[in-house]
Order: C-alpha cells, then sequence, then structure tokens
C-alpha cells in the first residue's frame, strides 16, 4: 500500500505545481488495479432492488491479523462496468485517451461506455485500496477523482483554461479576506488541518475550466458520492450567479455513485435525494448537467425530467465541449 | 450507559410525539452529569492560544479493558462554562428556568451567563458521555441539543406556534415530492437509514417558531459545532427567501462551541471559517444571528461586526423575543 500511497502523492505534487500529471494518475490507478487483483477477493455482495435489479460485487480481504475472522469489504463496485481484467482495462483506457486527442464533437454510445468504464475503474480501484488498507484517509480518493479528471480535461480541452480552485471570497468585495492555505489538492492522510483548510482556507470551488480572455466558465465539481455534500455545488452556482451574474459560470456535476452497503440485508441501496435536488435546482440556483458513472435509477426516472439532466459520465466529455463552445460564442 | 442512551431516547419520543419532553431532558442530562463525575476523571487538556488564551479541560477514561494502555478523552469543555458541581449546575439550573416562565424582555448579564452555562452543561454532559462511552452514535448529542432547546423554549414562548422540522420540499409547486419519512428526531444509532433520511426524506429546518395565524417565523437551527455544515442554514435560509419572499421567514444558529483538539500538540484550536461566514451572507442569504455558549474568539473580531451579530447563547433568548415581536408586529 505504501507504493500506492506514495504514487497517489506524487500525482498530487505534480498537479498541485501545475506540472503534466496524467502519466502519475495512470501509474497509482495501474498499480491499485494491481494490488486489488493480486490481494483481494472480488465477489458478488449483493442486489440493489431496482427496476432493472443491479448486481454489485465488493473487493474482500480477511483480516487474519485479528482475532476474531474479520472480512474487511469495499464499497459496492458495479461489475458491468469495472473492468476486472488488466489487459482489457489498459487497452479500453488506450482508446479511450486516444480518442480524447481528436477532441470529438460528438461521441458514440460505444465511446461514451468506454469513458465511463475506464473512469469507473481508474477511480474505484484508487478507493476500493483505500477501503481496505487505509481507511483513515477517507477523502483522498475523492481528491483522486478530481486529479485524474482533470488530467483527462487538459487532455481534451488542451486550448482551455484550467483553474484548480477557484476561491469564492475572492468576489468579496473588500480585501478583509483570510490567506487562504490550503486550498490544493491534499494528499495527506485526513487531519484536523485538511478540514480546517478545506473550510477555514475559504469556499472554493473544483476545478473551473474557461476560455482565454473571457470571464467565467464551466465549473466542474467532482465527488465519489454526494451524500449530505450534495448541497455545495447548488450553493457555490448560487454564490457565482449572485457575484458575477447568472450564465458568468455554469456547473456541471460529475460522480462515481449513490450506493451504499447494507451490511444487515447483504443488499446495496442508491441514496437518492430526488426532492432534495429539485428543491435546490428552483431555489437555490440551478446545475446545468449531473453526469454519473454508476447512474441512480431514480435519477433517470420521468419526473426528473426538465427539471435537471442526468447522464452517464461518458456523456459528460461531449455535453462539456458543447458548453464551452457556447460559452466562448455568448460571452465578449 | 444504557440508562443514559434510554432517558435520552425517551426525551426523544416524547419530543416526536408532541407531548412535554422538558422533565425527561432534565433526567437526562442530570444522568449524564453524575456518570461523568462519578465514572470519569475531569482534568486541565489544553490552552486554545487566543487572546486572551483559554483552558480547556476533558473527561478522560482509562481503556483498562485494552491491551495497550490507552486513554479515552472527550471533546473540549471549558471549565468556567460548564458547572461541574452538581448542586451548583441544578441551582443554577433552578434560577433560568424560574426566570423563563416571566417571559422577560430583557436579561441582564447575569442571567445571560447563568443560560449559558446551564445550556452548555447540560448538553456537555450527555455529549461527553456519548464520546466516552458510545461513539458510534455521533448525532445524538446533536439531537439532544435541539430537544433541549425546543423544551425551553417553549417554557419561554408558551404563546407561540412551535414545528419540528419545516420540510422545504413542500415549497415546490408540484406534488411530486416523495414520501418524507424519518423528519422526526432521531435518537438511534447512526445508520443508514439515518443519513438517508435525513438527506432523502427532503431537507427540512431545526425548529421553527412562530406566531398563530401569521405565516412564516423564526427559524433556529442547532449545531453542536458546525463544521462543513456551515453552509446548511444560510443554504435554508436563501431557499426561504425565493420560496417565500424576504423577510417572512429569519434564521438565528445556536451553536454550542467550535473547538477540536490537537493531539499531537496538546492544544485546543477553535475551528473559524470567518471569510466563509462573510461569503455565505452577503451571496448566499444572510441570518440574523448566531449564538454561542462558547463564543469563538475570531467571530468576535472587529470585521465580523457589521457582517453578522455573533453573541451568546444567553442573548439568544432576549433577541428571539425581540423577533419575536417585530415578526407580529410586521406582517399581517
Amino acid at each position: 500500500m505504501n507504493t500506492l500511497i506514495a504514487l497517489v502523492k506524487n500525482a498530487g505534487k505534480l498537479y498541485n505545481a501545475s506540472k503534466p500529471h496524467y502519466e502519475a494518475c495512470k501509474a497509482a490507478f495501474i498499480e491499485a488495479h494491481a494490488m486489488l487483483a493480486s490481494r483481494a477477493a472480488y465477489s458478488y455482495y449483493g442486489d440493489y432492488f431496482g427496476n432493472p435489479v443491479v448486481h454489485y460485487n465488493v473487493f474482500r480481504l480477511e483480516a487474519k491479523a485479528k482475532a476474531k475472522a474479520e472480512v474487511l469489504v469495499t464499497r459496492p463496485v458495479r461489475p458491468d462496468l469495472f473492468l476486472e481484467n488488466a489487459a482489457d482495462f489498459l487497452q479500453q483506457h488506450d482508446a479511450f485517451i486516444a480518442s480524447l486527442r481528436n477532441e470529438p464533437q460528438s461521441w458514440t454510445a460505444e465511446q461514451k461506455l468506454t469513458a465511463s468504464r475506464v473512469i469507473y475503474t481508474a477511480v474505484m480501484s484508487v478507493a476500493c485500496c483505500y477501503d481496505l488498507w487505509r481507511r483513515s484517509s477517507r477523502k483522498t480518493p475523492g481528491t483522486f477523482l478530481e486529479i485524474l479528471i482533470a488530467g483527462i480535461l487538459q487532455k481534451l480541452l488542451p486550448g482551455s483554461v484550467f483553474t484548480k480552485h477557484v476561491p469564492l471570497a475572492t468576489f468579496l468585495p473588500d480585501d478583509e479576506i483570510q490567506a487562504t492555505a490550503g486550498e490544493e489538492a491534499n494528499l495527506d492522510d485526513d487531519s484536523t488541518s485538511s478540514e480546517e483548510a478545506s473550510a477555514g482556507g475559504g469556499v472554493s470551488t473544483d476545478l473551473v475550466i474557461g476560455v482565454l480572455g473571457r470571464p467565467g466558465g464551466i465549473v466542474v465539481p467532482l465527488k465519489i458520492t454526494t451524500r449530505e455534500r450534495i448541497v455545495q455545488p447548488f450553493a457555490h452556482q448560487r454564490i457565482l450567479d449572485s457575484a458575477c451574474g447568472v450564465g458568468v459560470y455554469q456547473s456541471l456535476l460529475v460522480c462515481m455513485s449513490e450506493t451504499q452497503l447494507d451490511d444487515r440485508t447483504k443488499t446495496v441501496k442508491q441514496v437518492c435525494v430526488p426532492g432534495t435536488i429539485k428543491l435546490f435546482q428552483k431555489y437555490l440556483a440551478p446545475l446545468s448537467g449531473i453526469y454519473y458513472c454508476d447512474i441512480p435509477q431514480r435519477y433517470a426516472a420521468d419526473d426528473m425530467k426538465g427539471i435537471i439532466s442526468v447522464k452517464s459520465v461518458g456523456d459528460f466529455f461531449e455535453d462539456l465541449s458543447k458548453f464551452l463552445a457556447q460559452h466562448s460564442s455568448n460571452r465578449v
């Protein structure tokens, strides 16, 4: 696990220094994928009883060291999205990366599925390793997701301007703003200072993509799963709307899944909050889209259409190019 | 600890059933206070290096059962606010409760300090017991705070209308809102269902106090400490402003403290986010006041004045009466 931790930290360090970091990300998720293959068991856990029923696997680790025979399991993993075979994963990965270079204006359904699978496999590999061997670093997989997507987008949109975190406090008129220490991707173990920095260093967005010489841009909040943090992207969008005017910034929220193991019943839940999303979309500020690798069924239901667009992470790449093109042409 | 858990659950049950519950709360915090006195050591932990320096204590428990001699400690406790002596606590408690019956329009500085001390002692007693003997029920102390303050306010304002949680989704125009299961105070151990209910059952406010026959009221979000949840009361106020019009609802946020142990340095931090509060106050929606038992020094600083009023929980009672009176006279 120390190798993986070092690789993830290295990717974060390069990212924070605004140096090319995609190869470092790749080294980390390849290591994670291999670790799971060699040191954990991958098997069926239980079903999400939706329509259709969805099967979920987990990686398992028997903790031999402990007195009682506890079995440590990871978060749920969708076997139809997770590319278990290493050669298959690498091949689809390379195809996906190659397709990015062409800056495609429209993506085929197959390309979109490949994109979702590759990103899901990369992120879940790292996340599951931390689930098994480094539970204390709860926030690191989320940070890794951000670094990885940033690396991919820099390949897809070489002409765009990337900002890591826009500190929203800069929109305050006075200059009494606290020094915003610690706004870079934090890959140390979760600690007091990490929490203090993320809260106290001022609220900041995740990735922002813009066009050179034009104000505003596309905000891309990235979360492995939203949980009670679902309010954040809507609140940030509201602040941007209030401070900069409606339409200057748009938010596209990118997530992996909303799943949760139910240990008692050995089933998987998709934790969805459709009423909350409707409420925030209407009364806080509208997001321009939400994208998942493992799309929660509830969010694909009819009553959500017309309120907010919930699509796959594969669709995200296509939509992002579209929104950026609009952004370039709309504004002076 | 089972006795305390049963007492806390009983108070929650009565509260959820809208039955008189203050005596049940009192039984719980008296039990908690006695448990700490008889079964834990109470002593100096470290300082918060502010101006002035503030000393903090903790309750400690030597975990004899475990192989290595770990010492379990509670959250930091301010000895100048926590009434350690049981007789003193009871006497000040009774004086505080007696003063509520007179529905005072203005409170003396001494009455305010007594109010802060009594509430701090009651809430921290329960919270510290859960820190030592029931770490898994992380959310219960926060729920207890809500139940306790609701009980006190019902004594202070017998003519007011209390609503436990206003589900904000009712402001959505359509009727497609999910059944809002689980919106009552949840005193079971933290569990999947609890999280799902609090998120998925629709966003709801904490306590709302209104005047019979008039729309709107005073929202009282209650948090032992805010941390990354500081966005919630501002987001809720924004939704209420958007849905009902500005001025119909006002929010008064009530908290215990913003302290955090630093185990490495044996000091205490006051985790403050002044830039975030300024940002939310300006661009999300303004709160009408924030009240603490243990007021963070940073929030009492000059640059916060004029942006938001941060005062003691003793001041809260006076201000609440004032805001309610305004509310009655302003609206038809």
